[in-house]
This record gives C-alpha cells, structure tokens and sequence, in this order.
C-alpha cells in the first residue's frame, strides 16, 4: 500500500499517518518530496486490509498495491488449471464447448437437444432449472424437474452437464444432478453461496458480474479457492455500459488479461454478451482466438418458441456450423475440443 | 409491446409474425407503412412476458411498453406508502435519517454511537453484523453477535434499527433482532431472497444494485410486493460508472424520477454513494431537496479506527451538524423527521 | 510519480527503471519492500509529463500523484474565481440563473422569451445559433443570424447572452455578439478550441464532456487558463452511464467535489442532463444545494413547436415557479442571484 | 417514429397529439388498446426529425425506428465500400495492417519505423503531427514539420500515409501531406469538421467516439457521406467504462454489429484500446477474426523513450510477428492483405 499525501501535508499529518501504521502493526517508508511525501507500506495481507486511511488528515490517496486476491494469481500458480468434469477438460489446451437452451422446458426439449449438441461436437450441456428473471412475471424455470431432466439429457447423450445455483439453499440439490455449478452474473458477488461452493465437490462456473471489474471477479473466485474448491472456470459474458444495440458489451480484452493474470480457464458466453443471434458466430471466433478457453452458447431446436432467450439462441444447425468453424482456429493454436474417453 | 419491422419486410414475414403472436393467445394490430409496418400487441401480462420475438425474420426491434411491473406503480396505487417500523417513519412527508457504522464492532461501540444519533435526531440505526466485502480477506462482521449488540443498542437509545440480510439462509435470525431487513446492492438481484422477503413482517430497505436500471429497482421491488409485503424503501446509491474520483455516481436523478414512477419511499445512501467524507453533507441536503425521503449515513466514533468504511465515515459531531442543516430544508418543503411516540 | 514493480522484480529491472529515470532528469527514491519494490519520482511537471514507464520490465502500475493541471486548482488560489459578464456575476456566493431556448429560431421567439426570463429573475440568456446534432439531418441553427436575434434580445431584455462556439473558425463572429462562449460537451477536449479560447476575451462557459472524468474537465480547464484566460465556468451536463430513463446521468456529486479541487465557479445545466421536463425543477434545486453557483435550463414559450429540445424545455411560467423556488434555497446559504446594475 | 401514450390517455390528449402530427406535414395512425393507445408516425426523414413530442400531454413513450442515417447503410448500398489510398486498400476483403508511433518525433524515428512496417507486411504507416493531449502540459507534437516527415517516410518505405486532423482549421494542410485523413476519437462528433471533411478529396478514417454508441457513430460517417466524400474507414477504439484495468473496453461486437449495418470498411485500433502492450496481439488477431477490415497498431523503434503511448507500442519485431500470426487467420476467411502494385 502506498500513501500519498496531500501537497504540503505538515510534519504533524505525516508523523500520524505513520503512527496510525506502526500501531496496526504495518511497517511505514517515509519518501518526502519538496511538494509531495509518500508513504510506503508493507505489513501482512489481513493487516493491511484492516486500514482504511483515506480521511486521515493530509492524505491525498491511497493506493493499494496488494491484489485482493492470492490463490488464483499467474504469481502463486504459473501452469494453467485444468477443470475436468465428467468427459470434458477445461484449460491447458483444452477447450469447452458447452450449449444448451436457456432453461429446460422439457425432457423431449433437452434430450432431442443434447443429443444435436453431441452430435455436433459440443462438449458440454447447459440448461438452467431456475433462472433469475428480471421481471416477476417472466417464467421462473422448472425447479427439480428441470435438473431431472437435464440429468437424464447429459446420461443419455454422454455430455456433462452445468446448470445454474440460484439460491445458496439449493446448493446440495443442484450438486445431486449436475456436474459443473455455475454462478451466475447477478450472483458473483455473493460472498456466502462463494463460500458454501468453496466446499462443494464440483467444479465451479463463475460468471462475470454486469459491471464487475477483473479484480473483482478475480476476488470473488478467491472466495471458492480459499474454501478448499480449485476447480473454478471464470466466465466473460458482457458488462453493462451506455451500449445498447447489443444487450452487453462483451469485454474480450479481459478475457486476454484474464489470461496473463490467473491460472484459472475462462470461457465466454456470446449469448448473453451480445442477446443478438448474428453475433454469437464472429464473437465465439473472436473469443477463441483471443485466447479463451472455451465457448458457452444458448442453442434451441425452436428458438421461437424458447421460453427464454430465443432471440440470442441459435439453431442446432448454426451450432453444428460454429463448431466447424472454430476447429481451425484451435488447429492454428495447436488447441483441442476439451474431449476425453470417461 | 410493439413489434417494428424492418424495412421492406415481406408479406410473409409480417404474416407469420402475426400468425406467432395469435398463437401465443395477443392480440396483434398492423399498421403498414410505405416503408415500415409496425405491429401493435396487446394481451395480458404473463402472455405478453412469454413473447420474444426479436430474432423473427423481418423483425427489426421489439419494443416493450409494458413495464415490468405493476404493484410498485404510481398508476397502481397513486398515495404515498408510509412505512413504520417502531417509532420511525418513512414515506408521506415523514422524513428517514438512519446512521450507523458501517459494521457493529463491539458493544461500546454501537451502543455509544447509537446514543449519539438519538440525540442528533435520528430516526433510526444502522449497523451490519454480516459485511459483504470484496476481498475473501477483508473483515467479515460479527454475525449473531453483531446483530445482539445491534438490538442492544437499538433498545437503548430507542431507534429502531436496520441491518443487512446477506444470507437467504440468515433471514428469521436477522429478522429475529432488526426492525428493517436491508437487501444490498449485490443481493438486489438475488430474486431467491427477494421472494423469500416478500413473506417477511418487517418492512425491507432494498438497495440499487452498481449497475441497475431504475425499471430493475422497480422490478426488484416488485417480487416483494407480488409475495405480500408492502413495505418497502428503496435507497439510492450509487452506480458504477468511469468516473473513479467517487466511489460510485450518486443518480439523484433518479430519486426524482422513482419519485414519479413509485408510491414507495426512497432514501439515498451517500456514504457509499461518495466514498469520501467530505461529499456526505452537500450530497445528504441535494438528496432530500431532490425529493428523498430520507438519508442514510456512515457515523463512526472514530473513523480512523473504523473496521470498515473509515474514510466515508463522519463524526457523531457531524452528523448533528448535518441533521441541523437539513432541518430547514425540510421546513422550506413542509416535510418533517419521520419520528413518533412508539 | 510512484512506480510499483511486480512482486519479486529483479534488481536489474529496477536498477533500468530508475536509470531510465535519471536520464529523463528525474529524480528516483526506492524503497525496497520483501514483496515489493517501490520507486518514487520526483521532478518538474513538464518532465513527469513525458515519462511512461509502464511498459518497462519489471513494471506492475505507475500511479500519477501529479494532476495534470495547476493553474485551476484551489492549491494554486484559494478564493473563488468570480466572473462577471454584463450584469451577471458568477461565482464567491452569487448564483446564475440562465435560461433560454435550445436554439434561436426566430427574432419573436427569442426577444419574447428574453423578455421572460428577465420578468423571472434570470441572470443570462443562452440560446444557441449553431446548434450539434447528431444527425445530419436535423436542425442545425441559424447561424449569425441567429447571433443577431440573440442579440438584440439581450439587449432588449437587459441579459447578457451566452451561447455556443460550435466551430473554432467562428470564434470572433461569435465573440462579437455574445457575452459568454460555450464549450460543449462534444468540444470539451477539442484542445485546439481550448487554446484559441484561452486569448479570448470574454468568459467561456465549459461543459463536461459526456464520458469525462473530474480530472479531464480540470484540465481542459487548464488549457484555457493557460491561454491566458481566467474567467471559466465550468458546466457539468450529465455523464453517459447504461441508465437510459434520463437522457444523461446527472453527477450532482461531481459539483460538490470540483468545488472543493477548483476555484473555477460550476453551473449545472439539468436541462440535457436528465432529458426529461418533470426532472428540472427538481434537479435545479438540488444542483444548488450540492452547492452549485448557478443553473442552466431550458426555457421555451412554445415547448410542442421547439425545433430542438422540446420535450426537456419549460414555459416561462414554470421558470418563474422554479426560481419562486430556489430563492429560499440561496437565502439558506446566505448566496443571492449574480446579478447587478451594469 | 412511434408514440406510445400513457395508460388511459384521454381522447383529447390522443387527438392533440394527432393533430400536432398532421400539423406537421407527417401521418398518423391510431391503434387504441384496451390500456394503451399507440400513434404510427409516417412521413419524410426531415419531417420526422422535426418532431419532439415527448414532452405533450399523455405521452409516455416516442420510439425512433428511422435511423439517423442512410447513406451509410447496407440497406442503401449492399456491397462493401472499397477505399483505396495509394497502394493500400481497404474493404471487401482487402485487409488493412496500418502501424507506425503514436507521434513522428524525429525524421529518423519515423523513416526507420516506416522501413520496418513496410518490410513486416504493414500496408499503411500511420503517426501524429499534431497530438490530442489531455494536459496541456504533455507533448503536443511537431506540427507541419512532423507532416513533412511522415511524408517522406511514407515516400521512402513506398507505403501510405493516415494522420490525424486535430483542428478544422489544418485540413488543407494535413490533405496536402497525408493520404488519409483521421478524425480522432474526440472529434467524433465535431460536427464542422465533419462537414469539412465531406468536400476532402481523400479518403477519411473515423474513430469511434470514447462513448459514442453504434448509431452515433453511423450518424457521423453520414455527415461525411453526405457532403460528397464515399471514402470513409470506421474505426473502433475502445469506449469508456467503469473497468479500468485496460485503457478503454474494445468492444468487438461494435465491429460484428457495423459490418451487419453498413458497407464502409470497419478497421480497430487495440493499442487505444487497452493500453497494454501484452493485449495488442491477441486483440488484432480477435479483431480480425470478428469481421474487422483491419488493424492499426503503434509500433514504435523504442517504445521506453516514446514521446507518448510509449506502454502500449510494440517493437517492429513484435509487429513482424503479429503479421506472421494474423495471416493464417485471413486465409481462413479468404481474405488478404491491402496492398496492391501503385
């Protein structure tokens, strides 16, 4: 940490200043300036985490230079993490195609689904059993029968499946069923379901938050790490910005940041990101190429009579056609589809 | 809601959309235009929510015009909703002036602080036992203890008080010792809590989420109402925006405008909104002449010790000279402290 | 200037950064810390200026403690700039009151109007003649014709007019006819404008940029005064944030933080900032409690017909209740409309 | 234009609105529901952009489904805008690589960078005369004598040159030197200069304001459209957000989105854009891949001593190896590089 005072700032504030340090237990190095002094700070994570001291007088700024985060940093692991849930890899090389309608209408729906994605090179299925809607009156998902559902679709077309904990409550029920748990946007910052997935036996799908910053979905990340849970997939799906031909802004230099940053694999969801069926093509490529690990999209056999999301869902048709498309580019990065034999 | 064709749209894609809507049990009105044909939609609410017919072929925009909403509404129930909890009230002219430490640190500490308000002319206390932080290492509050001590000193200097559910699974023991159950900015969206909420007795201070709409307030709101609970207070905040010199940009615009759209009391938060003490008292008065029903604001004994939120945090001193500054405000506007014999 | 290394930066890499340093004539102080490693720069702020370092090995972030501007800030003058301009005074406790129609449309209009809003109480006129839009196809003023009427309707009405420089080649015809110049949003780091402004002699009236920070609006600031001009105000107009209900987003919070960094007089215009006619009595009012010296508004006889700016322009009548209203708030704070017998 | 009015709206204000409309010289077409009326609005683009009537009795809503453009758009011209400057070409399927230093600093630095583009596969040089600075404190660049160098680097390495027009008041000059002519990110909507550059007799590189949305930056190539000039380069850059780990957010999807809504050439520039040397590559090879017509890097001999943008340019090493890496991917797509025999 780092503390720039005010210019000017008297002998008085700075010696408080100090003071205020050394009583926290943090070591201080004074550099004064002609106009400006600053303090240097160095002390233990939890210590320096404890001080806040902005509104000292003759402080100007404080600048923190200890990331919130530790477990997943580049720093503290340099190989990639590699998920692995059921037959998909994630990370290292390998690359996730996950798809899957919105929610899970019904068992015909998500096994005539399933089966297209597999067929199609997909290696992974999504589908939500209880989805956040913004509205009270919007349809609100199936519940358990949704997850029994998408079980079944996963069993019967070989592909793991990843579904949404809406409620921290759930957390047992959705781990009974599913493979990979995700965490969705509205949830990223929900510190205590961050922690019960710290304990689960699952891997874990965390989304971006709609206007979290890349600490800050990297701090939440920390929170599962630090509960024992190494397995986390971070997930690019938009931020909210004045923007509004698309539904997002979907931030793929993060996703390259994200990279040099952490071990940990990141994927992006195009659906979500841009809530336009044109666009899902040319960002999963882009996204690929700016080195995520992976793709998530929403695919429909009937996207106009999708429950949810049908005007950023594509047909297993498309899906097939995206599929073909990516592969060279992986070949190009001596990249695989994250595939393997259970 | 209204469905804009693109230009030159075939007969064929105007029919089938039209054909989709009768299906779905709306009624459809076609306007052709030289260019643009428009069709008009009308149905019921649940019908109309099922409908996303962006990705239609010829379809160029749909644009809703039913809001998500509907309890919460000014055109649903056009007086004030006045909400009471023990001796506060907020809403009609009543006039909410909570304070509090960011968190409760120990009994000294809030007990003191609460006296100090109560005799500032608060109406109501403040203080979390559960804190959301960014950081995994950060402090996390006192829990069950914290919410003791709240109540404590909630019973001691006679304001009621306020505190955060962060947990859906926390909700009866924090309801258990609060007179009002705080939903955070992160949990706005938490629609599991928000049901869940909406069957408590004590009435909710719903916060606007970093990068909400002011229709996703409304619509947040709107899941407790549709549970049963009436009393709710929206509080403004702060939204995240590139503008870093503030923690977040307080949109007091946006209280003016709930104020239009919403028979609910809306407070404003500055503290959080700023991040910087000195921005608290210009902002408080802004909020209430802007037409808030009340404020809510960091007072801490001794900010430089605080074990969060020091740098927003005034003075119990300030705070008295704070609530002699708006007084008269409130005087010009014929409104009154929202306090009465319990 | 602080530069903090990565965790664990080599000394080779340290020892090429502060090299690099002093052979910019920079002065460099490390502090070596176990993890960290922290260098402080001292040195004039033309030499500060040219460095970046943040691509330099070893590198983490480099935090500028030096603002980018210094003739603006309260540091360099500690008393309020007041401008005048014909018989309105801004600034050291008086308040603007300047009203007027987007755009000058013909001689009635705007002598009518003029006439109006000096019965009112305002302090100046604006109006504008050469008017930005974002569509080619839309309105784009008179021109100096329109200068002409804006004119003659000052004088008649005894207000000094203000109105916008929309091209820097129309400086002196619009210098010539008005008592303020405008910077608007979309010019304010039009930095050639900026310079040629600074050898003007009458006032510039400087709006925020739509997506500038406080930091920017200083230093855009900082050119004109560099020029050699010293009578500015400052404008803040609403930034762009994903809040679509108001057209801006108003950053009242900005007003009450420029007031304490600058000593530059700041305006609020509520007009462009929310978009919206039921928000501008109330954001007015607030703008001056957040302690702002003054407001712009939109005001128009005939709303419906405006060429521009309808929907968020006032009748007269309701300029007059407005500032019915705001007198009190002045009479609080001890301020009064700038105005005086030329 | 579509007007929505407000639930059990009065037959008067329905008729009042009408009327206005005719009044107008536009058309209108009622569609009365049980709770919303709605008004189809037909007539010309001038006409329709004359109306404002947000602010009338019993509105709750106008919709905007004209453009503000059409030249610009695919709907107008369905074939790809081709521009040819010199030996380099730009759209339908030719592919720009234009690099060169943020600013020409000597003759020197310049023509050697300029033989290294060159020899790399570059097909444009590009480098500022006249420099935007935030402060007026920064380096402002060499004016006309750093047009002459770019100039003859451009002669000597046989490549094109683009530079930036930073007052309205130099286009004859800058025209004399430069074979495209650059509006910068902050005159994206100095609505003169755009007007200006509509009699150029060379071809004009657009960027994308910092919160410009996609319609507004179509609205702005149309200025230059419709003044006569055809030639016009889009170019994405980055806007701002509240994410600050990057410079700017570069939003691809912009660029996927234009190519769907206009024939002109769409180009990005990741250096602006994330101001991170590490995240130029992969953002030029995404950018690409999302359907860009090009890419525009700073490439700089030592970006230590840059006299800007010295963090975010690369080597001409590393810009040779970015080429080798972008090739590949536009065989893929059957693309090729921009560059033809003079």
């Amino acid at each position: 940490m780092l503390i720039v005072m005010r210019d000017h700032a008297t002998s008085d504030e700075i010696d408080h200043v100090v003071e205020r340090l050394r009583e926290a237990g943090a070591e201080a190095h004074l550099s004064r300036g002609e106009v400006k002094s600053i303090i240097g700070v160095i002390g233990d994570r939890e210590t320096i985490y404890g001080l806040e001291l902005e509104g000292l007088p003759g402080v100007e700024e404080v600048v923190r230079v200890l990331k919130p985060y530790k477990l997943v940093s580049r720093d503290f692991q340099e190989a990639d993490t590699v998920v692995r849930a059921g037959s998909a890899v994630v990370g290292g090389g390998a690359v996730a195609a996950i798809a899957g309608p919105c929610s899970v209408e019904s068992e015909d729906q998500i096994v005539s689904t399933a089966h297209a994605i597999a067929d199609a090179g997909g290696t992974m299925l999504r589908g939500g059993a209880y989805k956040p809607r913004t509205s009270p009156y919007a349809f609100q998902g199936l519940g358990e029968d949704g997850l029994e559902m998408l079980r079944k679709a996963g069993d019967e077309s070989g592909l793991p499946v990843v579904t949404e904990v809406l409620d921290v409550r759930d957390t047992d029920t959705v781990a009974a069923y599913a493979d990979v748990l995700q965490v969705g946007a509205r949830n990223m910052q929900n510190f205590m379901m961050l922690d019960e997935l710290g304990s689960a036996d699952k891997p874990i799908l965390l989304k971006r938050g709609l206007s979290a910053t890349i600490e800050e979905v990297l701090a939440a990340a920390e929170y599962v790490l630090k509960g024992g849970n190494r397995d986390v997939i971070l997930c690019e799906r938009g931020i909210r910005t004045f923007e509004s031909y698309t539904r997002n802004t979907l931030d793929l230099a993060a996703v390259a940041a994200l990279k040099t940053l952490t071990h940990l694999p990141v994927i992006v969801d195009p659906s979500h990101a841009t809530g336009r069926r044109e666009l899902i093509a040319p960002m999963s490529r882009a996204a690929l190429v700016a080195g995520a690990d992976g793709v998530m999209v929403e695919v429909h056999p009937d996207p106009e009579h999708a429950r949810c999301d049908g005007p950023q869902s594509i047909l297993p048709s498309a899906f097939q056609q995206l599929m073909d498309d990516m592969t060279p580019l992986l070949e190009l990065d001596r990249r695989h589809w994250g595939r393997e034999p259970v």
